[in-house]
């Protein structure tokens, strides 16, 4: 905890907002969610990986969730006032900063991707640390910024992305068939729901469906309960509950309260808090 | 509609934010929600009821919606950082300048009554500028602040309660005696749900059930809707939609929300706008 910690400190450079930080034992991983104005935010991920790179010895490292380095993934996602393909122009930035300045093999993924074979970050996972030592000379392996040689702190994989939600739902079952039943039908890549990642798990003895909402916009979280709900009655099993894994963007939010208020659409300025913020941010300064 | 823009102007003093703003033609009668600080909004409340008593008749003023007087009611809702019985300090003050400074006969209601008779709106209201002006000089009519003599601008009722939620579902049925009775069923005046008014009409050829939620601490919204949900099943009806007057809290979004996500809690540093508004507000200041 003191290395993240020391993470923690160097990531939150001036104008760079901490929101959310995780850590987990027996992943040996840690995540840590930031936000502001892009020049602030990249140079605060700038030290982050910098802080990381001299704390973190690979391979000393060990935890069940796979890992390329010691900042293992670094996703800029737009949030407002930023599109998708600003954020990948913003990556590239950042990984080339971090090759050229740290020395560290930077692999650019998904919305950032040079090549279609890297557009996947578990693509460019694969082997983690341990075989990208051994493969990095190889052709197909040659990093996208940084040189082609592994140190202690391995590579860095930097890419642009829409926000994902990270979502779990408990049923009231210890049966991990039905889950994985459920997730099966669920998930897009067996002909689902669109944008949608799903495992049947068991978790603490209960049957729990996992999901990556990759882009909300497409399949929302309240849809997704709902056709779970719906699949899960099916198979006679309830929902017990469900749980947020980091963060959920507003409108998702927004969606689902109108969702279950049965209206139409509800928009951010018919919420008291967000009209008065909007008013500060769009008004007259305040003079008190 | 020029004098609702006069008055829309003179609410906005330095500090004040109009957040919303609505104006009904059979009602005879506007709207305006501005929030800000106890100071600047009590600031900006004055100037209203000041220009409403300059440009508004009540002797010539005529309308669906029951009315004391040119500015109606006043009523001061803790948002953040307040509580209710604050509110009802501020009313008085309020109430009593009204009184000094503009001559207007002023009563206090609800959490800022005097007497336990004109806690409710209605019972203050009952008869209208036009009867008050018959029985202002009657003991029982004593205004709390300000002269006992109505003018052409009548009086004003100023007081504090909780936030309101006004809410409407609409019935897949042009059958009012379905929405009159789904309405006899949750409110709390018949025995349904606590903290709820509740009404079937009939608006525009469809069944509507129009609620106050007047503490959604108590009963929220999606509880509401839930209930009718079920009573409107039981009598062969589906709701077709759902309408919000006015704005709703954000705790009722984030109560939504969690409820249609069927998350145990949902609270508002878990979604990333706000967090990173809670981050800035808290934070060290940003030197962007």
């Amino acid at each position: 905890m003191e290395v993240v910690d020391a993470i923690a400190a160097a990531i939150q450079t001036p104008g760079v907002h901490l929101l959310h930080r995780t850590s987990d034992w027996d992943h040996n991983r840690s995540v840590l969610t930031v936000a502001g104005e892009p020049e602030a935010v990249l140079a605060g991920l700038f030290q982050a990986v910098r802080v990381a790179a001299e704390r973190i010895d690979l391979r000393q490292q060990r935890g069940v969730h796979p890992r390329l380095g010691a900042t293992d993934v670094v996703p800029l996602v737009p949030i407002d006032g930023i599109s998708l393909d600003e954020c990948a122009l913003l990556a590239r930035h950042l990984g080339q900063r971090i090759g050229d300045e740290l020395g560290l093999p930077v692999y650019l993924y998904e919305a950032a991707a040079t090549r279609p074979d890297r557009r996947n970050l578990a693509d460019v996972r694969a082997g983690e640390y341990e075989r990208l030592v051994e493969e990095i000379h190889l052709p197909q392996r040659q990093p996208d910024c940084g040189p082609a040689a592994v140190g202690p702190a391995g590579a860095v994989i930097v890419g642009a992305r829409p926000f994902l939600i990270a979502f779990n739902v408990f049923l009231k079952s210890s049966d991990v068939a039905i889950a994985k039943r459920i997730a099966r039908t669920i998930r897009e890549s067996s002909g689902g729901l669109r944008a949608v990642k799903a495992l049947g798990l068991l978790v603490d003895g209960q049957a729990q469906v996992s999901m990556n909402l990759v882009d909300f916009q497409i399949t929302p979280p309240h849809l997704a309960v709902a056709v779970i709900e719906r699949e899960a009655r099916l198979l006679g099993v309830e929902i017990d509950r469900s749980e947020l894994i980091g963060l959920i963007p507003q409108a998702a939010l927004l969606a689902a309260a109108a969702h279950a208020l049965r209206l139409p659409a509800l928009s951010s300025n018919r919420v008291v808090e967000m009209a008065f913020q909007q008013a500060i941010d769009t008004g007259i300064p305040d003079p008190l």
